[in-house]
């Protein structure tokens, strides 16, 4: 059975918004990304925790599927801790303290089993350990990396040399024009595909998400929603439905899999922050998966018309 | 033959981006939006200008089927200039001058033609003088308005007035934010038909558009584009393409029609920014309307498939 390996953080998560906080959720862009995955495919979870991991949460997330025996446990330290408040505006995001803990030693280590699928995400972790990773891997069928403006100011090279060897990047806006210098976007996606990657996937939060590949440009505007509770994990739930659906494709490589893949990331992130952290996630079920698509495909629908039908260009006898 | 009455600015701008400059260029919402509406049916051109106006640029207006009668003359005066300067980033704009001359005592009379015209476009100018044009015509079908944050902030009661007589807004992210205090746009959106109109249009710069109406919601991403020369007129040259394409539809309160109008505001703003002012529509043929039309379609393009295919929610037998 196809399966995904992930490799990044797990972590405990403080978020204030003003519809409510939570003083310690399970967090972490490895956990979000296994659960909207987890969806559709066996995933491998490669990380690390602390002392402090609850039985509890291990429980749940081994109950949905996912496997932990890439899952480090370090006896002497904390899981990696994120505190963070957001205002009105769900954009606008403040840091209040971070906390690596155990994650500031994390030596990841592929299981014999995660070695052999044959999709791989490179979530958002130091780029010579996301080179790492990507080394220990048989002979993945499709690796899709994503990184932060933090790695691209202060680790450029490692960057470039690990995005060389990857097939897609999974980023937003800010970080495409860093990463390339380039503020038009379809430049920069060239300017991407001259680094390795033959396809770049654009996050674009309320905007919804946008793709450059070899059969050209797709877009998927964002779904507006009642609730906005907080977006904490959306780009990482996004990517877990992305490759979650393209990894039960027959040939992962075919366009249309990968437009339908799109829908699917936005589908899974658009119910991420419609609670805290996780919890959405939890409790969602096939059903609301299924209505949610069929939602994102009408909002962008609309039929062709034949403009020839329209009075000729310029209404000459209409002018004075 | 239905045709469509435009009130706002007609003006000389001055623009420099990284790609260029113009020194004084035909400008202004009411000069954009009519040689986008323009490519469809007739407009009738409501605004003012000074002694400066050259015979040329009135002509070239004339050619493409604007009616100027209600287009006022000032002796006295200069026509309204504006002077800006873009960063790299175009989404970056300074305001270098703007000199309202003639518009400052801009009092707009509508002729007997337009008057009976069945649709109406109120560009960005004062609240009461948009309520002043609207009371003089006879019985428009449907009245759209766009405003600005000035007005938001200063003349709130009389725009609020004036909103509570049109059909729809075009306007953008941030001023429906500031319009209505509201950051969730899905609850901004009923905010704004409770002040009375029935339809929401966002215009969202590189994101695309976005519509709220009686049918729900619907969005069209940008397309990106090669060259971005100059973003000036850009949402009024999509005002003119989405009002002068349903102006050319025998139903304009069709859902699938105001659907079609997005898709042609979005082609004509498209072509907008690939040069300076007006300069691309000016050169503009049937064909690239056609075949950009084609290009939206294709970038929103996905399949539906039935998640039923895919596997159990979570592989129960992956799990250790």
């Amino acid at each position: 059975m196809s399966s995904i390996v992930v490799v990044g953080s797990v972590a405990y998560d403080a978020v204030e918004t003003p519809f409510g906080s939570r003083e310690r959720m399970l967090g972490g862009a490895a956990t979000h990304f296994s659960l909207a995955a987890g969806f559709f495919v066996g995933v491998h979870l490669i990380g690390v925790v602390g002392r402090d991991f609850s039985e509890q949460d291990e429980a749940l997330l081994r109950a949905r599927g996912i496997n932990l025996e890439g899952l480090e446990r370090v006896a002497g330290g904390d899981t990696f801790f994120w505190k963070a408040r957001y205002g009105y505006d769900l954009n606008d995001c403040r840091t209040l303290d971070t906390r690596l803990n155990v994650f500031s030693e994390f030596d990841p280590k592929l299981t014999a089993g995660a070695r052999m699928a044959p999709f791989l995400f490179l979530a958002n972790i130091r780029p010579d350990l996301q080179l790492a990773v990507l080394r220990q891997m048989d002979a993945p069928r499709l690796v899709a990396l994503d990184t932060m403006n933090y790695w691209i100011e202060g680790s450029k090279s490692q960057l470039l040399e690990t995005i060389a060897h990857v097939d897609m990047l999974i980023i937003n806006d800010a970080e495409v024009r860093q990463l390339t210098g380039e503020p038009n976007l379809l430049r920069a996606s060239r300017a991407i595909f001259e680094m390795g990657p033959q396809r770049l996937v654009i996050k674009r939060g309320e905007y919804g998400a946008a793709m450059f590949g070899p059969a050209g440009f797709f877009a998927v505007p964002g779904l507006p929603l009642d609730a906005v509770v907080d977006p904490t994990g959306a780009g990482d739930t996004f990517a877990g439905g992305f490759l979650g659906y393209l990894a039960t494709t027959a040939n992962g490589s075919d366009e249309s899999s990968f437009r339908r893949a799109m829908i699917y990331g936005s589908v899974m992130a658009s119910f991420n922050v419609e609670a805290f952290g996780c919890e959405r996630l939890l409790t969602l079920q096939r059903e609301d998966v299924r209505q949610r698509f069929r939602e994102f495909k009408d909002l962008v629908h609309f039929e062709l018309e034949e403009i020839d039908r329209l009075i000729p260009r310029y209404v000459e006898e209409f002018a004075r």
